[in-house]
């Protein structure tokens, strides 16, 4: 790239990582507000979550109309295009990870009138907590543009997925026991959910970070822990043996 | 834009359409074969959609790719560029399509060999040539640049959340009369949230139509009907009185 538009090139860049770094920020918050709304049933949070989601989406808009004129006006090639096409994609998971929180946050009216036991809310905050870090770690990876750390964030998600399938079945075993938990555990079931797409949409972004540093795009195959899917009736009576009723 | 240029940047547009329109061929497929699969227990059927995803993600990338190449090539303005840009918002909604009817047809092998009351079945039948005929009209808007068309298949949203809404509260129902369904009414549940958001992503490309068409975004605000995330055990025991084991 010709030198008399590097800075400028680099301003463009240098705005549209602040505003990467700030939506991450954003939609750590959002996640942790919601599932500390959940668990305490405190609408009051819930509705103050619900309410920041314009802000990301607003910001993704930003970004990618930065993007697009970035690329239309400096024309970048290799890792400079790299770089635009990265914050394109990584804004939008931010995005997403910002619908899903809120997501979150609406479930809180239905369940915030009904006790939920101590093991389950600690699953739930214990997913939460991975998701965070899982977060953490890969906005991490991307301020330092570390690709070897971006594996890593990507490889932890299947602690994601194992906790998240262990939480199903839990939650499964519970409303089997009582029919009356069935609502709020079928919200609990979708928040956790969320959660666990949280996480896949930070392996996404430790995805993006490998190709912008790398030009190339991470191996696809990937051991899913993530076993929810297929778990049966039959698989759950066994392991819930004696306390379904 | 020089008209030395134009035809060169009209071939590129015609490609990445051309692709577009085959994902949204593909995604259509995708989506009725997941539920049919679903609907008769078909696992065969399931595998082959689980295995035609890599097709979607694979055309979105090269969709991805070839976008930004013309943008960096061609710089083109105005509605040439929201053109490009739409281009590349469609196939990422194309592709979380596929993904969504690959989430269901995972799901086949959970409770292929558990018997559903036909309500159910005809519930998420009925949910999914829904999905389907938004997907065919807001393709067909695309193929057309009729944003108005695309206002209205936006605002056929509704009608999917309302029955998702619907199939909701019925499966929440039927397995608080027997706990034995639980199970297998939670992967229905899950398949039927994919469903509804399938709609979403209709709803996304409307609103890209009309970006591209006026260069401005539509109103974000529009009626939701999706209110399954609201659902109280308290309402539910209420519809289902004396049904409720």
């Amino acid at each position: 790239m010709a030198s008399h538009i590097v800075s400028s090139y680099e301003d463009e860049l240098k705005f549209i990582v602040r505003r990467i770094s700030e939506m991450g920020g954003q939609a750590e918050r959002m996640l942790e507000q919601a599932v500390t709304a959940l668990v305490r049933g405190d609408t009051a949070l819930a509705q103050s979550v619900i309410a920041d989601d314009v802000i990301l989406d607003a910001a993704q808009r930003e970004v990618d109309e930065k993007a697009i004129m970035t690329i239309g006006k400096r024309q970048p090639m290799a890792i400079d295009l790299r770089e635009i096409v990265g914050a394109i994609r990584i804004s939008s998971d931010l995005e997403r990870i910002g619908d899903l929180a809120k997501n979150i946050a609406k479930r809180v009216l239905a369940v915030h009138n009904h006790a939920q036991p101590n093991q389950l809310v600690r699953g739930i905050e214990h997913l939460s907590e991975l998701a965070v870090d899982q977060l953490k770690d890969v906005l991490d990876a991307y301020g330092a543009r570390d690709h070897e750390r971006a594996i890593t964030v990507r490889d932890n998600d299947e602690e994601i997925d194992a906790v998240y399938t262990s939480i199903f079945r839990e939650l499964l075993t519970y409303m089997m026991e009582d029919p009356r938990n069935i609502t709020s555990c079928t919200h609990l079931l979708f928040s956790a959910k969320n959660i666990e797409r949280i996480g896949d949409h930070a392996t996404n972004i430790a995805e993006t970070i490998f190709y912008i540093k790398t030009g190339q795009e991470m191996e696809a195959d990937r051991p899913k822990k993530d076993r929810s899917a297929t778990v049966t009736q039959k698989s759950l009576e066994e392991a819930a043996e004696g306390t379904a009723g």
